[in-house]
Formats: structure tokens, C-alpha cells, sequence
């Protein structure tokens, strides 16, 4: 690449990218870590988009209707960095950018959703980005549909790197994209030929440009360092608004330094010598981390070029009724209507005199009923399991192509890309994403589920069939320790109702959250009503509470979760008419119990004395905590459940045959005691 | 479809074929659950496939140079069930089809290689068939490149569906195949446009060919349900032997019922009229599981028509060498070679005298390097972290077009697909694969390790930069919670090594595994040598040990894993200093010391009496078992460690700055005396 003639071309277009070029060379040289080449690379591609395309507007980062702009490539994370530091953005200043990667900074290695307003997500993890992507422009889509085009109408737009492209996740984003036609999606793909362990050609020979038009693209190749290129490739995909663009930029990795072109350039650039000459050759003449005023001044101006199209939006907005407006903010704040509690009140009080004998899965739907009309805020969804999973309610319609007000999504066999774009969805703002899929399938979202608790959105993981009770289907079908991995997972509420009533309560606290995720563990198969009094109070709110007490001397504590409670009760039956004094407590949700005061906590597990026996049908791992800790007594503690990976079969047959059963509580209670 | 003009068109075939639908159709009905319409919409080309062009030898089905059949989309598992019962397969019999999907039969819901020798790998998660089959094909490659054509030359086929083709492992998959041109492997799609929710388009409208075309495959398409067409499409493809194949077959799920073409065909089909209706129109007229005889024996003709071949195979055999036979049967059985004690011995001993202060994944990379040159049958690899995994050691070579004998895969940024294949190439037999990536991406390679798990194939992956000693890269790429979901899953054993000594043992261990994968979880960062006396046995083995022994009266005890060992040694150095006796117990392995006898157990961990605290910069979750359980005090027991996600900097201040210090260990000692 001849950089003279680059710099000739169009000086001053030049000069501003060389700018984040420096900076992203400086930060990264400081921090002796992090990734040089990317920022170094795609340098002119962000600065036609930011200060010509990208609508946004740096004093206000929040603004409803704002472009998005989504580091996919998350490990170039200096290009975001500088991009915000030169447009004026309030809190990465260049202190943050000199901290770089150190503690307490906003300028993490990778960008970070909720270190600063302008980072829309988190990525890092490849394919994440472009898969948020994805449920980002859905809310465009519909959010447009529903409060119209002077309320929202904005452009999504990526940066991905070969990696990206490579993470099979990628290819279920790129097949959503294309099937719902998200035309207001534009992801600009850094075709640089280097990963870490060398040229793309050492692990890919795929034709990107072919695989994206397959999937109903509309695709463009450019040089990724011609500024009259970029930004007429950036019009065309606009004007395509039937289609996801996909921009290929065919580019230089550490554009002008000696590890241009080179799998080293992908990374920490520290070697001053080469530092230095690499600045000779852009041009660059001004000390490190020093921006020339008239460049600095040229991006704040960029920076502040959106503030009249942003007060133009307010007046649009200020226009509206004073309901819609409020309406706007409370979904855009996640705020759950007031309504809600009184209607998951009602259904409490209908099941509790009604007493159904349902799957948990179904009591999800009929909460879903009563939810779903008061908060039009909702999208629901299914990883093709929509009547196993019960997601879909009477009145939400189905979102497609000629249905922006759809607010139901047929996400087809991509659990992985269903969760990153439900935690798209749930960023854009706005909207409150759920989705259904097997427990089991848990493993496929796992990347995504995670990335939902370190966001802190409020997504709701929908796992139905959540145990050997799913019966027939077999053990690769049959989750015996995902209850545990996302119990495992820090910030994440996991709940696993035993009945109607419980989910109803769990689905009340999923919708309050406005910074964890949920994930709701349901059966496939019917369980009876074990609330059979009504009571306002949400109890799963407290994560655990003695559903039943003991008559007589207390003796044993039954601990159960979900379908197991009804197993609790049924061996408290038979260990009462022992005269064994039995109580039992449903923990719907460990992570809420944890939070609760020890007085509480004393109350639902009185220290020792008492036997604690466990039951659920998963490992045990993780139990201990409440079953010997808690002021438990490892002498007295048992655990009725799985050890091993399921079967096929019918459920009770398995539940017999792997001995989670009344009578083998029971047995483990006398044993006990 | 005019079933009629099938039936004319070529009335043998059609009723042979027909055998598979009719059993199909009978044991679903018989078991009221399971997907009758996909072997019947493919039971045309798994009976050209089966009957013409697989090798195979019904008698037999462990022969080395047998064409390997995966049934990718594994729901429609009576398909090969149906398959091997007609062929004389010996242990799915007709008992085991009348038995479908209950206790104790081989014929699961969804096809479990444990259960039946001639079900090469375990489907049902979707995409997962295919994943595998990239195994499979580069196995036969590898092999026949170090065996040569007479022993090791034969096709590995698939039978794919949309679901398959939607889930994105499959495009790291159709990327990898047609990065090393795998000529050998040979895809069927079922294109038979429906999936659970409805019609494929829906929620999908890519072009599959054109995508498959954009990685590189030979493609053709055909009806598939026309013998002629099936069998020349076979011809063809197995005549490029430069490029995957993919046959795209046009079908009809459930061809011929009413419920054909719907959504409702890919289920159970239970109503006996409408099936009674569909064998009138198949024009079969034997009652339910009654396969007329001439059908029968035709297909035990096609089952053993791969006698001979296999019989000529064994001859090519025999005329190796001896010791290239034992070679032969060893590497197939899995078994390790005898050197490799000796040579980790020697590793050892050099280690504890040398003392190196290493990383953990520089460790594994020593151990590698004296493994690899005595176990021809390892593969190596990484997801594109070649560098970071010290993955790959100097003898090994890599594998591509033109070195089929390299045996250093670069996967490229897929870490899922990297999984699933090694699980492929483990269950082709005759090889030993391990391949890295970060600990954290154990997220994106979960649906593969746990299918490792539930196979009993041993796998190991390599998961380097293992907490937050990853530093600066930040909480997306630091595990907090994955060596607990690693330790939540049945059948793994999960190594945290604490220093070289440690690392070498866990190879050894991991090596010598026929039915359990590891998962080894190492350090970016250095760490002294904690085992500094050499000793000839594998303490690793017992899972845990002590490793210092208190002196004067114990006090307290201390464990830890990992980089976390050095904390304990440094804080029982703070303790004894001020006169309290502390035992540092090392624990590599929970599940080898969960397997030792409860006297060992007790004499590492003694009841009662002394603190317990442990330190790992993980999650507390599953650690109660030790600190309350096995004979524990929940009053003494203490973790020091994570409680959140971790955050970006350099590895010393976040370990400082998360509290995870032998101050903080010997301060938690001392509030719980």
C-alpha cells in the first residue's frame, strides 16, 4: 500500500482517521496490550461514517433516535475509544484514553456496554456484535411500526472482522437479517485477511461476498481506504432499505507500520522504533496522545453535527400526546406498568381457587395472557418450539416483513442467534425481549446468556422441558445440569416454579428487572397446584419460603425446586404419617433467597437440628450451599436427584427408574435421621 | 406427489424403501412419540445410499475402513434403526424397534453411539451430525495419510436437515470441509422445507447451495425421491474427491400421509386411521413391524455385501507387519502407549528440579512437547489462539491439502466447531485430538464438550487464560463461572493444574482416558513450581492431596486450585508465622477425589475441627461440598474468590483489587477461628 499517495489523495480526510490511528497507536503502546492493527485499519471507514452518515449527537448520547453504531470487532476497541474522545464524547476523555485497559478507566479492553452511554454493547466475544446487530435493527423495525417514523427512524451500523464472519453464530444473524429484510441494517465487513494465527486462508476459503447475497443480501466491495468510496457505498446501502447491506472493505491491517498486513499487526503494537516510524510515514508529527486543535476541532464538529436533527426529534416528540410521550419513556426506561402486579394478582387468585394441573410451561403462557395486552413492550419468540415452548400469546401478531408491528418472532433453529439478538432488542431500548427454547439448548445460547448478565439486560430466557421429565427425546435432550450453570452465572435470576402460582410470580419479577437477566427453568410435563391459598404477596420474591410446615416436632427439611416440590410434599405425606415432622421449603429462585437478610434466611432453614433433603431432578452440584452451609449439618444432609446424564423413556418412567421419587426421600430422610 | 407413479416408477426399490417408513410410521405410533415423517421422506436415498454405495458389513460393525453413516438430523432416528434392523445389524433388532424410545432399549429417541456399534456418534442437537462428520472425514484423511489407501480409504456420509443447516456450527463446519477440500464426506440435505413452526421460510430464505458453493463444495440437486437420480448423484460425488458434496434432495416429509408437506409430518404421526391410510396408499399391506421376507432378506443382502470388502481389508492388514498391526489396534482401541508414564515421569523430574516459574499453559506446552513425539495419534489445534493455547509442539505438522499427515489443525475462530470435529475425529477412532481455546469460550464450544461427556469420548480441550489472571482483555474474556460448569457436567473430568508437575500429571491422566474427556484449565500467567520434590507418583490421580503439611496443632486448612495454590502456600506461610498450623491441600481434579475411598478422603480432608477455607478466582458455587460437606462445619468454613465478573487490567491489580491475596486468605482464617 502506497501510504504517500493515500495521503495526497484526500489530505485532509487523511489526517482526521490518522488521528484515531494515533490515538488507538498511543493507548495501545501504553497499555503495552491490546489491539493496534483493526483501529489502525478501519480508521477511514469510521471517520466517513461518523462524521458524514452516523447520526448522533455527542452531548447526548441517549437519544432514542440515534444511529447505532456496533464495535463487533470489539477487540479494536481503540477505534470506539478514539472515535468518542474526538467527537466530543462526555465520559471518554483523554484521561480514559491514556488508562486504557487499566483499572477503574471506561476504556476496558473491550467495549463495555455499561461503562459508558455510548457504547450500545458489549463485545468482544466474536459474532456477538453482529448478532446483536440483528436484534437492534428488529427494534428499529419495530418500534417504527409502532410509534411512526418521526419517533423512530435510524440506521444500525457494524464493524466486523473476519472472526465475526467465522462464529457460526454470524451465520444465523446474517440468515435473520436476510429473511425479515432489515433493510436499516448496514454492517461493514473489515476484510484485512489476518487472524491471529495467520492469513484468513490458513482456517477459511469462504466467499463472503457469495454467502451474504445467498441469505438475501445487499452486498458491496470497496477499498477500505478510499474516503469517495466508502461514503458512496454508505449512500447505496441507505438507499437500499429492502435489504441488509453488507459493505466488503478491502483493507490494510496496521495500515503504514512495519506489521502491516501481518498476523502480529492484529495486535499489541509496542515496539517504539516502529511506533515512530509508522507516524512518519501517515504524516504524523504531533507528540503522543496530542491531537492537532484543527483536527480536534473538525471531529467535535462531527460530533455536535447531529444536535439540530436531535432537537428536531424532540419537538417531533414534544408533539405527540402527553400519554404517548410518558408511554415513550417508560418503555425506553424499561419500566414495567403498574398494571402488572394487579394483573399477576388476578391470575394468582384464578389458579390458586382453580387449582389447574399444568406444565410449568403452560403456566407460563397463561401468565404471557394476562401480561402480554398490558405491555405492549414485549416481544416474544421461539428457537422453532413455539407450541412446546408456549411463548405465543393471542394478541401479539407475528413480526415479518409486511407486519412491523408484529411483536411475535419465528427466530427458526438459532437459539445462539435468538439470544444475541433478543439482548439486541432488549439495548436498542424500548422493547423487552423473551424467548423459548429447551433447557437443554441452554448450551447453544450459553455465550449470549452470559453476555445478558454482564450488560445487565433484562432478557428472559424462556427453558421449557427442563429435566428427564422431558421423557422420550433422550439424554442429549434432557438438561441435568444447566439449572446449575446459569445458577452459576453472576448476576442472573434463575427460576424454577413449581406451579402456576410461582410462575406467575416469577414472570412478575422478570419484568421488573432492569439489569439482569432471567432465565425461567419449566416443565414439559403437568404439575398440580401446590399455592392453593391465594396470597397477594409475591413469596417468590423471596427466593425460598416454607410451603409446608411441619406438624409436630420438626424433624426434616425437604428443599425442592419446580416439578420436584410436588415430590417434597407427596414424601411429606408419608414421613408425617410416620410421625416424622416434615416441613418443606420451595426455592424457586435461589439468587432472590441469597439476598434476603439472615433473619429470613434463619427462619426458612433453622440452623442444624433438622435433617435437610434435598430434590431436584439435576446434579446435585451447587446444593451443598443450602444443604450444609447455611448453618446446615453435614452429617444430616441429603440430596435426591441426578448423578448422571438421563435416559430415554417416558418421564415417570424415568423418574422411577432414577429414584426421584417420594418414597426414596422419604427413604434418605430415615436414613438421616 | 403422485404416489402412484413412485410406486410404478420403480416398484422394487419403492418397497424396500417402504420397509423403512412402514417401521417408521409403526414404532413412533407404537411409542406415541418421536418424527415418523423424516425417514419416510428419506427413506428413498437412505435405501439407494445403504443397499449401493455405503461400506459396510451389517456382521461387523467395528471394522476400521467402514464408511462412516451419521444421521445428522437425529429426530428421525428411526430411520436408522429401521436401517440397521433390515440389514442384520445384531443388536438393533426388531424387539429393539418394537421398543423404541423406552427403558433400556438400544433405539433411544434420538441415536446414541453407546448404545449400538453401529451408530457412529450420538445426533439429536441439531448441527451437531455435521460438526462431527468434519471429524470424521479429516480422521479418514489423517489416517490414510499415515496408514496408506489399503488400510484407511473410505467415504464418511451425512444426512442433514434444515434444522442442521440453520444452526451456525454448520457454517464452521461447510468452512472447515471446504477449506481442506475433504473430498471423502458426502452431505445429504433434506430439502424438505418444513421445520416445527411451519414452512423453512418462515424463518429462513437462504440459498443453501449458493452458500455451500460459497465454501467451496461440489453441489447438486435432485429429487429425492428418485432412485436413478439418488444413485448418480452418489456416483458424481464421490467422483470429486477435491471438495466436499453436498446433494441437496427435494422431499416430501412424511410422504404419503395425510400430514405430508406439514409441519405437522415432522412429528408424531399417531392416528392410526390416517396411518392405516398411508400404508394403503405406500401399497403396503403387511401389518404393523411385518416385513414381507423378500424385502427382508434383499436388505440383509445389501448388509452383507460389504463382506468381502471387509474380509479384503483384513487381508491387507495381515500382510502389515506386526508390530504396524499392534500399532493399528492401538491406536483404534485408544489405548496410550507404555512410554508415556515413563516420559511424563522424566518431565517431572526435570521439573521439580529445574523449578521453572511458568505459565500453566506454557506447561501444558512442555508436556506436549514430550507426549506428541511418542503418540502418533494426537491431533492438535486451536481456535485460532495457536500462540496463546501452546497448543502446538515442533514434531507435529500441519495438517492441510497438500500434508494430510500434519497433524496440527488450524481451526480457525470457531471454537464450537472445533469441539464438535474433534469429537468426530475421536469417535472415528484411530486418533486423539485436544484443541485450545480460552476458558471462556467454553461457552461458545458447550453443546460439543457436554455431547463429549454423554458419549464417553475423550476429548481434550485445552482452556487457557483461565480467570481473571487474563487481565486486561476484561470480564468477556474472563471465566469466572466455567470451571464450575465444567465441574457441573457429568463424565468430565476438569483439570486445574497448579504448577508444570501438576499440568504434566493432568496429561497423563487425560491421556490414558478411552471413555471421558478433560477439560484442562490453565493459566495466562506464571507460577512457581509448588511441587518441588519429585515424586513417581501421579498425586494428581488421587484428585487431591495435601501439599504442606501444618505445623504444630492444624488449625486450619487450606484449598485451592490452580494459580490459586500459590495464594494458599503464601498465606499459610502468614499463618504459621503467627503460630497457626496450616494444611494447604492442592485439588486438581474434584471428580478424581469425589472417586477415592472415603479413609483417603478423610485422611486429606479430617472432619470437624479445622477451618476450611478455599481460594479459587472462580465462583464460589460448588465449592460447599468441600468447605460444609464431607464432614464439614458450616460455622468454619470460608471462600476467597469471585462473586461477580471480573473487569479489565493488568492480572496483579484485579487480584489485588478483587481481594484474591494470602492476606485475604490468612485474614478469612482468622475470623473464622
Amino acid at each position: 500500500m502506497d501510504i504517500a499517495e493515500l495521503r495526497t489523495r484526500n489530505p485532509d480526510h487523511w489526517m482526521r482517521a490518522t488521528a484515531i490511528r494515533a490515538l488507538a497507536l498511543d493507548a495501545v503502546a501504553a497499555a503495552n496490550s491490546g489491539h493496534s492493527g483493526m483501529p489502525i485499519g478501519m480508521a477511514d471507514v469510521a471517520t466517513v461514517l461518523w462524521s458524514k452518515h452516523l447520526k448522533f449527537d455527542a452531548a447526548n448520547p441517549g437519544w432514542y433516535d440515534r444511529d447505532r453504531f456496533i464495535l463487533s470487532a470489539g477487540h479494536g476497541s481503540m477505534l470506539i475509544y478514539a472515535l468518542l474522545y474526538l467527537s466530543g464524547d462526555k465520559q471518554i476523555t483523554l484521561d480514559e484514553v491514556k488508562n486504557f485497559r487499566q483499572w477503574g478507566a471506561r476504556t476496558a479492553g473491550h467495549p463495555e456496554n455499561f461503562l459508558a452511554d455510548a457504547i450500545e454493547t458489549t463485545t468482544g466475544p466474536l459474532g456477538q456484535g453482529i448478532s446483536n446487530s440483528v436484534g437492534f435493527a428488529m427494534a428499529e423495525e419495530m418500534l417504527r411500526g409502532r410509534f411512526g417514523k418521526k419517533i423512530i427512524d435510524h440506521h444500525t451500523y457494524v464493524i466486523a472482522g473476519d472472526g465475526c464472519l467465522m462464529e457460526g453464530v454470524s451465520q444465523e444473524a446474517i440468515g435473520l437479517a436476510g429473511r425479515y429484510e432489515l433493510g436499516h441494517l448496514i454492517v461493514f465487513w473489515d476484510n484485512n485477511d489476518i487472524t491471529i494465527d495467520g492469513k484468513v486462508s490458513l482456517s477459511d476459503r469462504t466467499d463472503q461476498v457469495a454467502r451474504f447475497k445467498a441469505s438475501g443480501w445487499h452486498v458491496q466491495e470497496i477499498d477500505g481506504h478510499d474516503p469517495e468510496a466508502i461514503d458512496a457505498a454508505i449512500v447505496a446501502a441507505k438507499a437500499e432499505t429492502g435489504k441488509p447491506s453488507m459493505i466488503a472493505c478491502k483493507t490494510h491491517i496496521a495500515l503504514g507500520h512495519a506489521a502491516q498486513d501481518t498476523s502480529k499487526g492484529h495486535g499489541a503494537l509496542t515496539n517504539a522504533e516502529q511506533n515512530e516510524a509508522a507516524k512518519a510515514a501517515w504524516g504524523w508529527t504531533n507528540g503522543a496522545f496530542d491531537i492537532p486543535a484543527e483536527i480536534k476541532s473538525w471531529w467535535e464538529e462531527a460530533g455536535s453535527r447531529g444536535a439540530a436533527e436531535r432537537e428536531a426529534w424532540e419537538d417531533r416528540l414534544g408533539e405527540a400526546s402527553e400519554s404517548r410521550q410518558k408511554e415513550i419513556h417508560r418503555v425506553f426506561k424499561g419500566e414495567a406498568p403498574k398494571k402488572l402486579s394487579a394483573v399477576i394478582k388476578a391470575l394468582k387468585k384464578q389458579v390458586s381457587e382453580g387449582k389447574p394441573k399444568v406444565a410449568t410451561r403452560k403456566a407460563s403462557e397463561m401468565a404471557l395472557e394476562v401480561i402480554n395486552p398490558i405491555m405492549p413492550e414485549t416481544v416474544g419468540g421461539s428457537a422453532d418450539l413455539t407450541g412446546s415452548n408456549n411463548t405465543l400469546t393471542a394478541d401479539l401478531g407475528v413480526f415479518d416483513t409486511d407486519n412491523r408491528k408484529g411483536r411475535y418472532v419465528y427466530w427458526g433453529i438459532r437459539e445462539h442467534g435468538m439470544a444475541s439478538a433478543m439482548n439486541g432488542i432488549g439495548l436498542h431500548g424500548g422493547l423487552r425481549p423473551y424467548g423459548g427454547t429447551f433447557m437443554a439448548f441452554t448450551d447453544y445460547a450459553r455465550p449470549a446468556m452470559r453476555l445478558a448478565a454482564l450488560m445487565k439486560t433484562p432478557t428472559v430466557f424462556v427453558m421449557t422441558h427442563d429435566s428427564i421429565g422431558l421423557g422420550e427425546d433422550g439424554p442429549t435432550h434432557q438438561p441435568v445440569e444447566h439449572v446449575a450453570i446459569s445458577r452459576a452465572t453472576p448476576n442472573t435470576l434463575v427460576f424454577r416454579p413449581a406451579d402456576a402460582v410461582e410462575t406467575a410470580e416469577a414472570w412478575e419479577i422478570a419484568l421488573k428487572q432492569t439489569g439482569t437477566p432471567s432465565v425461567m427453568s419449566l416443565t414439559r410435563q403437568n404439575l398440580p397446584t401446590v399455592r392453593v391459598e391465594h396470597k397477594n404477596a409475591n413469596l417468590t420474591e423471596k427466593g425460598a419460603y416454607v410451603l409446608a410446615e411441619a406438624e409436630g416436632k420438626r424433624q426434616a427439611i425437604l428443599l425442592a425446586t419446580g416439578s420436584e416440590v410436588e415430590i417434597a410434599l407427596a414424601a411429606r405425606d408419608l414421613l408425617q404419617a410416620e410421625g416424622i415432622g416434615t416441613r418443606v421449603v420451595s426455592m424457586p429462585c435461589w439468587e432472590l433467597f441469597e439476598q434476603q437478610d439472615e433473619s429470613y434466611r434463619r427462619r426458612v432453614l433453622p440452623p442444624a437440628g433438622p435433617v435437610r433433603v434435598a430434590v431436584e431432578a439435576g446434579v446435585r452440584f451447587g446444593w451443598d450451599r443450602w444443604l450444609c452451609g447455611e448453618r446446615g449439618n453435614a452429617k444430616k444432609a441429603g440430596f435426591v436427584g441426578m448423578d448422571s446424564f438421563g435416559a430415554s423413556a417416558p418421564a415417570e418412567v424415568l423418574y422411577e427408574k432414577f429414584g426421584i421419587t417420594a418414597e426414596a426421600v422419604a427413604a434418605k430422610v430415615k436414613e438421616l435421621l
